[in-house]
């Protein structure tokens, strides 16, 4: 019998106690020994539920109970979670959690802690919900170079420029229809500012380089300028506007961003629509491969965390592989980087457009008053030098 | 320094050479220790190659050898490779392999064999190329009850369809075209009559269950009969063409089978294209995910074997967590599952279907001559009497 505590019996905590009972049979033959959820720890008391009498409100009693000895830190935030998770460790108790803010900002210290106490610090919940994409990551790219790593990896943003797409609607009615549905907060800037993503691509480019990617360093723009008007455009192009996490290995240099982009219809991440996320991967031998489902909500994340715990129940005393270095590394800044981008000016100033960007696609979207066309490809700075100039009404990147 | 030899080299085997050679320094820091070639078992000499020192006709020379400790397999075929495989593992020498038919054939029998000797038999290679599933299914899933997987698991087969869809060309010319290209072989029968994606099926329902389906009694059906005029149908519904292979669990019994099907742009398998392949697993608590790549090529599926064996190399004398028992699994036969049929039958025969199959939705293909229309759900044992007693054209399933 494997003990386990459950640290924040919310929706992502009560979600793993659920995945846990009611896979007891598969999770066990897996773990090699049933798993038991000795304790669950939260402020609040559950009376009538189930498991209320595993409540306890007293951290300390799971720290100092040598029988535990895998614990799942479902709370999120940094306080008090990053000093729990650290006791746990320094204890030899495995911690698998789904705390991507404690990961991308303590990573690599609390690995680092875990092997040192020969245990695990596992983190498949963290990015991309319920897709196994941590685990694929560390232990079946392993023949690969891997030099890109392309993402939509927020699904409340997905959510709302799917249906932007779909319906037609503005960002403020889908973004007020997301909060009533559940699948928006009521404080929305995390998801639609994009710091939901940029700790979650900066989690999955550490793992890519085997140092740490900061994601105070990673250039992140939200969704929250996007119109009707884009998408119409996109539309007429055959394209779609998705916010995505990104970051690139060049001769050795790393850059990432997460931003809007526009992208074309032969694109893997085309089709993944509503709150589905998905990760794609470019290895050197491999090519791109992708991993795809549902980015967020309760169970899907739980059953990540669990098969964490699985993991962990199978490496009691043992080291599970995983390289990411406290070394930082130096990011290179998105303006040297190139692509092409999708611009709309005033129509009176459609001939100097012309002449600045010299060649551009004219995208025929039938917008009054608009001028909307795609550069050829071009750095940031050459782009931003060029549209200053100019003064355009916007400007999206082209993927 | 971990000893490796590899047997057969061909195409896959000559990439795992060069995967091993080219991305040296992050296999080695996976691995722990470096890997090094030691021997190449081939009938052929090649003369002239930088690793020509290294080949051996003799198989005797590897499997004597108590420095060899992991053996890529890479022949193809049941023999020798059974019985060099089974030798292999007898030694305790970690046997990793791209031999789809020797696993689905032998796969519980060797992986027990390998288990009694304290080493690993892994076939990641063997199903879908580059594309990580077999890990995943192994380890990932591993809080999931998994219910349904539905692939594009050949992409010989894909690469035809997608080719007949986009210039709605016709099967033959299409199937030269790939012959020429090489990406089909001289003698297509086993990818254009479904058995290579059936022997992969039978691969990843095995481990779905943790018991054996064997690939004989999975209902396989090609893609020789699909026409030009069945994709102006897709078209004029919005949909496509795939050849699936799938496999389903309800209530404890289990139905597979290979067959072209046609599916719709929501369908998360609409988008793979060409040589791609693309797996979606189910599962009860993370409802839908899918893994997408290279679903054969040289390199591709070489990275997939180095990726075992860097797993071997990091668990010498330690057994890596497969469940899939010799215990046979009873098959229900595909005639009493239920779905939608596209049908065709000639114009003649309009009121007649419409009779007969009650409720249809009519396809406006502009086809001369013909009706088509697609019916409502109903058993494949119901569709086959109904469609007996009308005479029809043809008939492809709906997903």
């Amino acid at each position: 019998m494997i003990q386990v505590a459950v640290m924040g019996y919310g929706t992502v905590g009560s979600g793993v106690v659920e995945v846990i009972e009611k896979n007891k049979e598969e999770i066990n033959k897996k773990s090699g020994e049933p798993i038991n959820i000795k304790y669950i720890l939260d402020l609040r008391d559950f009376p009538g539920d189930p498991y209320a009498d595993k409540i306890t409100h007293d951290v300390e009693e799971i720290l100092n109970d040598s029988e535990v000895k895998i614990i799942c830190e479902t709370m999120g935030g940094l306080k008090p979670a990053y000093d729990f998770t650290r006791r746990a460790l320094l204890s030899g108790k495995s911690v698998c959690t789904s705390n991507k803010e404690l990961v991308a900002t303590y990573g690599p210290e609390l690995i680092k802690i875990a092997h040192e106490n020969n245990c695990n610090y596992l983190f498949e919940a963290s990015v991309g919900g319920g897709i196994p994409i941590i685990r694929p990551l560390n232990y079946s790219l392993t023949a690969e170079k891997i030099d890109a790593i392309t993402g939509i990896l927020n699904g409340t943003t997905n959510y709302i420029l799917s249906k932007m797409e779909k319906d037609g609607a503005c960002y403020d009615e889908v973004l007020k229809e997301a909060q009533e549905k559940g699948y928006a907060e009521r404080n929305p800037e995390a998801d639609v500012e994009g710091y939901d993503a940029c700790r979650k691509i900066a989690i999955l480019s550490s793992l890519m380089c085997g140092k740490t990617m900061k994601y105070q360093d990673i250039y992140t723009e939200g969704i929250t300028k996007i119109t009707t008007t884009d998408f119409a455009y996109a539309h007429a192009c055959g394209k779609t506007i998705k916010l995505l996490a990104l970051s690139r290995e060049e001769d050795g240099k790393y850059y990432a961003m997460v931003a809007p982009f526009m992208i074309s219809k032969s694109h893997p991440l085309y089709m993944v629509n509503g709150v589905f996320n998905a990760v794609c991967v470019h290895g050197n031998m491999l090519g791109d491969s992708m991993y795809y489902g549902r980015g967020a909500g309760k169970l899907p994340t739980a059953s990540a965390v669990v098969s964490d715990v699985v993991d962990c129940a199978r490496h009691i005393g043992k080291v599970i592989m995983c390289f990411w270095d406290a070394e930082e590394v130096a990011l290179t800044g998105i303006d040297r980087t190139s692509r092409r981008f999708f611009v709309r000016v005033p129509l009176e100033k459609e001939k100097e457009a012309i002449h600045v960007f010299e060649k551009v696609s004219v995208i025929e979207a039938d917008v009054p008053g608009e001028f909307g066309f795609i550069t050829d490809e071009m750095t940031e700075a050459e782009f931003n030098e060029k549209a200053g100039k100019l003064g355009i009404i916007s400007r999206i990147r082209v993927e």
